[in-house]
């Protein structure tokens, strides 16, 4: 984007000025030169790290560098580097800037990775991190909270970095404003590679989070801009604002299951940003907009299909007169100038609104305040395949102004205007994921200080040429959305290495624990038919699909008495197909780590038969699935079912973000069959998902003490649909929550209990 | 001060600038020829109203001037064009100028006086009023609310008007943010006169209101400098600042009771302002502390005696997680470089801590949330007569940290620290009011940011000469305080004239009425012994005494059946001295207007005997008494007695301010002796002020359904002493407010009730 080289070009002209008069080097390559040479470093000086590993290492780097002369702390080449181990960075001083480093293999101490601050009397200020890579770099207990980068101070800066797979608790940048000192900061958080970030389930998975609710009244001023956002699945908020005047600029989000959220504070701008969704995902989102006074313009949205909380654009409604961490009302917002291309019901409103669920809430959680004095204006919506509700209201919008916004869909939803029309218009395809119309939409509405939306998406003088939507014509010829190499480290990639999965054939147990060890990630070990008897537990920390090279004759894996099946390790990813797992009681058939699941695992079982187990799967706490997947599957005589239970906190976690069990039978599984639980009512964040569908339930459920079959509390997203229940003596099969639109379909219920609907749970406010 | 010179310069140069080019001249002597000429004004055109009285007329001024030719509307002679009657000016357009008019006799139709918009679709920016004065245009209903002059829009001035008596409901300035249309407005506010402004009585009495709490999110940029507030007394906030990043420079607060109080919003900055007390006066408040990132900064504080909310700095708690509307945590609040001389106890740290009141009050009311990351530096406190607490904590202060702050008093006080220290040294009175310490302090302390505060209270360079407390030494020879010729109209003066009280000699009823009716407010009719049979109401409008020419024999008033003793008209002040006034029981011997009652009225009533009415005292709702006392006066045989309980609405008014009972008798009154009345629970506002001291009730109250024989509900200060009660038939003589310190002290109670205290009130929350 055009926009996006000028910003660049200045970025780079900003600090290559710097780096010119470097007048002495300072080379260490122990901790105790290192040290000592930042001891003894001057404003102009450059640290040079020797190639290596710097294993368990606490770097306090601390100076007075000026705007001319900073003091550089660098690794000897680009990337060559690595901090691994127990350690951390932290800064000091002024004019200091750190680049090139690789910080793999470990984890923080502390707070943070890189904190902008020693401590509460040397604070960084006007300091840069630049080229550097975190990457993974995750707590081993995923409970454990960090940030891996915390600003501090005034005037510092994160660029060209790549920040990559953080999978515990805490947003991965966090910017403080607790104090005059880091008020009216100016950060620049600029040209970085952000993610993939992992799901983490339930709250506390941001990308960035500017403030908090406790400082949003305060002027931040934190610049993010030109930034990619590769996948940030953490949590529902990619960026969650706190504080007042920040902005959000040219950035793009890529593929992210959530949304840019203006949780608190007040007069952001959101200019230029790029949202890419796909057909498959509800879960990718746009903005969300909450408080007064912000500018949302010129972004261009494809393909967001989220609903509510993750909509294109999410109007939320306030709580009358808030409480500091609450809802405020939305008003004064502004909306000029986007376009939505193959988006789903772009506009939401009333979005959060609860007045229904007054009676198992207090008065100061119910959200009736709609939003005042909104308008949305010049706005562009266009659809390949009709999109006939652009508009979807919770709650009333007579505060909000309609003015000059195209769609190219009959306009059916609840909400119409003068200020929204169908109109015939077309779009053509310029690059990937890029459609501009075939002309410009000249009849622009001018509102209030609409003249200080100066250029378009691409920077085009909009004084010069205007139309409604992000994008006035003409367009450069070569246009692209996302060009990655602007992005991130220049040395590092996230991009996965091509290997071709090999398919290893396994005839003896022995073999099958040898092979397993050795086997690449993503390989098959291919089973002769027969009974395997396993003495040792399985590990599982790589991607591994275990099947039978003759699917009719199925091999069987018999574990000896006490013998845990499979062990999941983090990354693990277990493929069980077409086999046959057999225990004799005594043991779990698929457990967890019970400590340091850092990262999450997957479990995908089709075409199994798993019988004669303590439990079929069991997870620890701490430990997270991102998907089990049981189809086509038959599950017989074990003591209980799959338990996904352990987070009991009531922080709104849970084990497993997706849980599909689908076309398979249950029987004989004495206690609960499926134990899902999420503790905690937050909801801002939005998990566990559960599909049960078309399979068969008997003879089981008569040793739990819940009298329920499945459990499945708090988990936000259920669908409960074509299964028979037969000969099962449970009191309940299944509590279903009605607020959250779940409901027993198609399902078949003999000599069982009920599935009964509670429609609003009570639950334990997180905050 | 020289700062003030600088800004006046400036300010006039600003717009002296425009006033030169002016181009053509639109006089207009009837509404119809104003109608038009505003209609045919042009950038550059002045348009003069006629001398005279401009009556009923409502001006809708708008126009499209610019910054070198503004339109001009003003009076053919300053201060020669009144409007009067019911009227009020409107704005809307850019770049207008109104000035020199004069608006007395009459109030509003509308929500102001003057507006600087006509309707959201004409909306003035960039325009002034000047040289205007706005003179007891009030509402004849004190509970009918408006405005004198609303802000809205942006860029707009206020400047050298003088504002005053403004008695009825509503803040005299308003500045709106309601739309993003009037946010950053930068309107200025600058050497103006405000006040005197009445005791109004309860709640909406602020001279200013900048925002509300429901836009308190905004940026304001209001500066208020340059002004003069003289006796501003409408109620507890004489500022109440409910928006962000506004400016106090430089104003006079001279006797006002209340303070400038930082309600809602943050990083204000309060700089070089003058408060001055008294020493009789324990309601002439400084500065009031809620939120964040204030600066206070260079102020100057004499003889400010206020206690809690009306201390010289009064630092709240606010409430955790606090709703929009009630009260924020103090952060990040700097307090600098002020002086405080004679003031008493000037820093209360944790005001409004009402933890105690958790059994009475809902959780979101309670203000436990002291102040955090607060700084104290640099501030002079000095006292002629020591003062050993110079700071009350009413609950922990370890959040705020103090710096270089000296006192001339020995510290007795809860909280201590190295940097708050006793030191000896001298001021020496420079002009009135001013004094300032014989030499600098020098040891300074260097706060974060501290390089900003450049300059002193009277504009020195602090890098040049520096020193503790608001001023740095030398100080110019001829520094005054207050130089009123900077401030308001320059042809309009609110100096009382010097009138002489004449003594007039009544020897019968109808000179007594003939006298009453042409008397000069402050005369006094002087009534030689006898019996003066009235049968008309005594109208009193002005200030009258009343008295006997030989005080050991005393006139008797004695009025007819049926007709009412005096009536109290608004200004109306009615000294009784030395007189007997005498009823049948069929009428009031004082009653207020039931109506229209716009301002206050006074009653002195002093070694008088009251006897046979129904009532003694009977207020109407909607007025008002600043000063009800009665001493040495016997009162007998009545119904009732004194009545101010018609304010029954809840909103936290009430009939009087003070009323003071002492060294009198109450005999046979039947029903209740004083029934003083405040309903509605705003802590925010402190009033209704009682005194009962060394009285004698006796024979009274059987008669009232209360089984009280003093009804005192909801005032809030009351001094209960030294009475005696005898043979009174009442269940309970009075019910006290312990949580207000109410005690009954000294009183002797014989076959009487007995005094009861409650600790706290339950009462009807206003918000």
């Amino acid at each position: 984007m055009k926009k996006s080289f000028i910003l660049l070009f200045l970025s780079l002209a900003l600090f290559s000025h710097q780096e010119k008069v470097v007048a002495q080097t300072l080379n260490a390559s122990t901790a105790q030169e290192l040290q000592d040479a930042i001891a003894e470093a001057k404003a102009g000086n450059e640290i040079v790290l020797q190639n290596g590993v710097w294993k368990d290492i606490q770097i306090k780097f601390y100076g007075e560098g000026t705007v001319d002369k900073p003091i550089i702390l660098r690794a000897e080449t680009p990337g060559k580097v690595s901090i691994e181990g127990v350690s951390n960075l932290k800064l000091g001083g002024k004019y200091l800037v750190v680049r090139d480093l690789h910080f793999k293999n470990g984890y923080t101490p502390s707070n943070s990775v890189i904190q902008f601050k020693i401590n509460e009397d040397s604070i960084a200020n006007h300091s840069r991190i630049t080229n550097c890579v975190i990457d993974e770099f995750t707590q081993p207990n995923r409970e454990v909270s960090d940030h891996w980068i915390e600003f501090w101070g005034r005037n510092n800066q994160l660029d060209h970095s790549s920040i990559v797979g953080k999978s515990n608790f805490g947003p991965t940048v966090r910017v403080f404003l607790k104090g005059n000192e880091h008020v009216n900061n100016h950060h620049q958080i600029v040209y970085n590679h952000f993610g993939p970030r992992p799901r983490k389930g339930g709250p506390h998975g941001e990308t960035l989070q500017i403030g908090s609710s406790h400082t949003s009244m305060t002027p931040s001023y934190t610049n993010v801009s030109n930034n990619f956002f590769d996948r940030c699945n953490g949590e529902v908020e990619i960026i969650s604002n706190k504080s007042n005047f920040n902005e959000y600029r040219n950035n793009i989000f890529f593929e992210s299951e959530g949304s840019l959220v203006l949780r608190h504070g007040n007069y952001c701008t959101i200019d230029g940003n790029v949202f890419i969704g796909n057909d498959d995902s509800e879960f990718i989102g746009g903005i969300r907009v909450i408080n007064t006074g912000h500018w949302i313009t010129n972004n261009y949205f494809y393909k967001i299909k989220g609903n509510e909380f993750r909509s294109a654009l999410a109007v939320m409604n306030g709580i009358p007169k808030s409480p500091l961490n609450r809802y405020n009302q939305v008003t004064d917002v502004v909306v000029a100038y986007n376009t939505y291309i193959d988006c789903k019901s772009p506009f939401q409103f009333g979005v959060g609104t609860n007045i229904d669920k007054k009676d198992v809430l207090p008065a100061s959680e119910i959200r009736s305040a709609r939003p005042e004095r909104m308008l949305l204006a010049n706005n562009l919506v266009y659809n390949h395949k009709e999109d006939q509700y652009p508009i979807v209201n919770y709650d009333d919008v007579g505060g909000v102004t309609f003015k000059n916004n195209i769609l190219n869909s009959e306009n059916k939803s609840g909400v119409t205007s003068d200020g929204i029309s169908t109109k015939v218009f077309e779009v053509k395809q310029v690059s990937e994921d890029l459609y501009i119309p075939t002309k410009n939409q000249e009849d622009v509405f001018h509102g209030f200080d609409f003249e200080t939306i100066k250029s378009d998406l691409f920077g085009a003088d909009r004084q010069k040429q205007n139309s409604i939507g992000a994008i006035s014509l003409p367009v450069s010829g070569n246009q692209v959305l996302v060009q990655k190499n602007l992005y991130g480290s220049k040395w590092f990639s996230t991009e996965a290495s091509n290997y071709t999965p090999k398919t290893i054939a396994v005839s003896s147990a022995k073999s099958l624990i040898s092979k397993l060890k050795n086997a690449h990630s993503g390989d098959i070990l291919s089973l002769k038919s027969g009974v395997y008897k396993i003495n040792t537990t399985l590990l599982i920390d790589k991607n591994i699909t275990i099947t039978s090279s003759d699917k009719d004759k199925k091999a069987e894996l018999r574990f000896a008495t006490g013998i845990t099946g499979f062990e999941m390790h983090p990354k693990g990813i277990l493929n069980l197909e077409n086999i046959s797992i057999k225990g004799d009681k005594t043991q779990d058939a698929i457990v967890t780590l019970d400590k340091n699941m850092s990262k999450a695992f997957n479990l995908f079982i089709k075409n199994t038969e798993i019988s004669k187990f303590k439990s079929v799967i069991k997870a620890y706490k701490a430990s997270f699935a991102d998907t089990i997947a049981i189809d086509n599957s038959n599950i017989k005589d074990c003591l209980t079912g799959i338990l996904l239970n352990t987070e009991t906190d009531a922080k709104g976690d849970y084990n497993a973000e997706f849980v599909f069990i689908t076309n398979s039978t249950f029987d004989q599984v004495q206690s609960s069959v499926l134990n899902y639980y999420r503790g905690g009512y937050d909801e801002s964040t939005i998990g566990g998902n559960l599909v049960l569908k078309n399979n068969t339930f008997t003879n089981s459920g008569q040793a739990d003490e819940s009298g329920l079959l499945i459990q499945n509390h708090g988990i936000v997203n259920v669908i409960f649909s074509d299964n028979t229940f037969r000969d099962n003596p449970v009191k309940e099969i299944a509590i279903l929550w009605g607020e959250k639109g779940q409901k027993p379909v198609n399902n078949v219920t003999e000599n069982s209990g009920e599935i009964r609907i509670e429609q609003n749970l009570k639950q334990k406010l997180m905050y």
